[in-house]
């Protein structure tokens, strides 16, 4: 990665198709695809196809908006995540994931912070009965499988985009470090970042702690009210939510975020209140809720994300074949 | 498949989700798609993310509706399928593919053929320089790789639903038969259903026609007027188009549609125009055909299709875990 993109903006759809990057960045996509259904096969995971459109969608996509759609008179959205499918889908089987396209229409000044696509693709796992440490692990598995499978599948192609192989020896050899988001703001503070408590860690903050280090590392215990009403929350630490993210090295920023979820009924319509969400819309959910969903944990990790820290590209939008920038109309 | 489904909508989400049933095809359609990545793989396929939306989408959807969504302004469309996408990423790629999601407002009256699905995953294969003949040996050689896998991986399953092996027997050992539009309309003539001469086969006709063979067959060249005009007239015979249909045996009906492409510039003006398509709509399509795309060819094979095919089920719903029927609400 240079830091400063070259070129902070895609060409056109014909000079992106034929550029050797394009094509190395969406070969080595391929590998992680196949490396992820491969590690997740073995663990016994289940593969659904996503839904596009219901009722209602992941609330919790920070600043976003969702996409209405008329679906035969009822107003639908398009997903922005699979999460309430997610949940559901563990009445069929105990492990499960999607590879899921997504559209979030972002805010316009998010175009060319290089990490933000409307529409973009996440690999979202879910394990019944599973607790965060459990999904940490898991987490941390899938990404060290993923880069063998592409170090060794994708070699030519890593070369070709100068994509050093030994930055990845310390993800490979050594844990994943695990931080609270308390210790996340205070180590911004101390880089003179203003980050606030009660928040998300913002990209920029990502950005910076990211490139602290040269190892992933994972964020944990974001606060009540930097997340959704998914976020499961401690019951010996009210106000701290049994969530993560998984933070890439060398200022690529956010790869993942998860955690346990809220699956109790009552609990769940108590954090939508908490969070501002109404729980008439969510009907389909909570009747399900009602009679019982399983506990549970799992993370929805970015393709594009992951394709970008992999291949070491400026922007995500390199690793999309049509990729579609916040505000900017393109096919 | 029992002729007369059961039940011809599913029941709610929690009794779809928990049903043996849905269990074992879902395992089985995770076998179709694991078997398909290997065989498209081996022979040197890239496979791409699919778009879900656009400024235009697949014009060719048989009375289904578009849906319509607002992308800064613009009026987007959800994909009713990735043709338009497929061409264009032969500019990165000679031999591309997309497990790709679809959405399509299907006229009330379909709710309870068992073969339509709002919401469905299309296997969308494209390879550049292609023939029709090439394709049909494709998708005949992928079909084949798909059942030898999913009869080797999904036994158990396969036995549950009570699916007789055997059924696959002629598909296995004999190429499968080609016949034309013209022949095929006869032949329904022949049966007392009222095929039109100039028209897509409609799915009755479909489903007697595949009814009374053992053995998955193809029908091609239809007749112009019938397609959208991404489909390739013919330039020896006007008026026939150089496209087929993949029909399964036993009453199962379509499986696959596909062709060769409409690709000069020249040619997608006057098709559009014969087709009531405007030009203008299609802008970034038509900058990418100006400047030249690879002639091509190539099909979408139905996933939930192709599921029920394999594991004997009566309607595509039971092949996906939030089915959205025409007309019904539905997460």
């Amino acid at each position: 990665m240079t830091g400063t993109p070259e070129q902070a903006l895609p060409p056109g759809t014909r000079e992106h198709l034929m550029s050797p990057v394009t094509q190395a960045a969406l070969r080595i996509q391929n590998s992680i695809t196949a490396g992820t259904r491969e590690y997740l096969g073995m663990n016994g995971f289940v593969e659904l196809q996503p839904p596009l459109i219901g009722p209602v969608t992941d609330p919790g996509c920070r600043g976003a908006k969702q996409v209405d759609v008329d679906y035969y008179g009822h107003k639908y959205k398009m997903m922005t995540s699979v999460i309430l499918y997610k949940q559901a889908s563990l009445l069929a089987f105990d492990k499960i994931f999607y590879v899921a396209p997504n559209v979030r229409l972002e805010p316009l000044e998010t175009a060319t912070t290089g990490r933000h696509l409307v529409e973009f693709t996440q690999i979202d796992v879910e394990v019944a009965r599973a607790s965060r440490e459990d999904v940490l692990d898991l987490a941390q598995g899938l990404l060290r499988h993923v880069v063998t499978y592409t170090l060794r599948e994708s070699k030519m192609d890593l070369a070709a985009l100068g994509r050093d192989q030994d930055a990845f020896t310390p993800l490979l050899e050594e844990d994943f470090e695990r931080m609270t988001h308390q210790e996340a703001v205070s180590r911004l503070r101390g880089l003179l970042h203003g980050q606030s408590a009660d928040a998300e860690i913002d990209w920029q903050g990502e950005r910076i702690i990211s490139g602290q280090t040269n190892r992933p590392f994972f964020i944990v215990d974001y606060p009540k009210g930097s997340r959704g009403f998914t976020d499961g929350e401690s019951s010996t630490e009210p106000g701290v939510l049994r969530n993560f993210d998984l933070i890439a090295s060398d200022g690529f920023g956010e790869l993942c975020s998860g955690g346990e979820r809220t699956h109790e009924y009552r609990r769940l319509i108590e954090r939508m209140r908490e969070t501002g969400e109404n729980p008439a819309k969510y009907a389909w959910y909570l009747d399900l809720a009602r009679e019982g969903l399983p506990p549970s944990a799992g993370f929805g990790m970015g393709l594009e994300r992951v394709t970008r820290y992999l291949a070491g590209l400026d922007a995500v939008w390199q690793a999309n074949a049509y990729p579609k920038l916040p505000g900017i109309a393109a096919p």
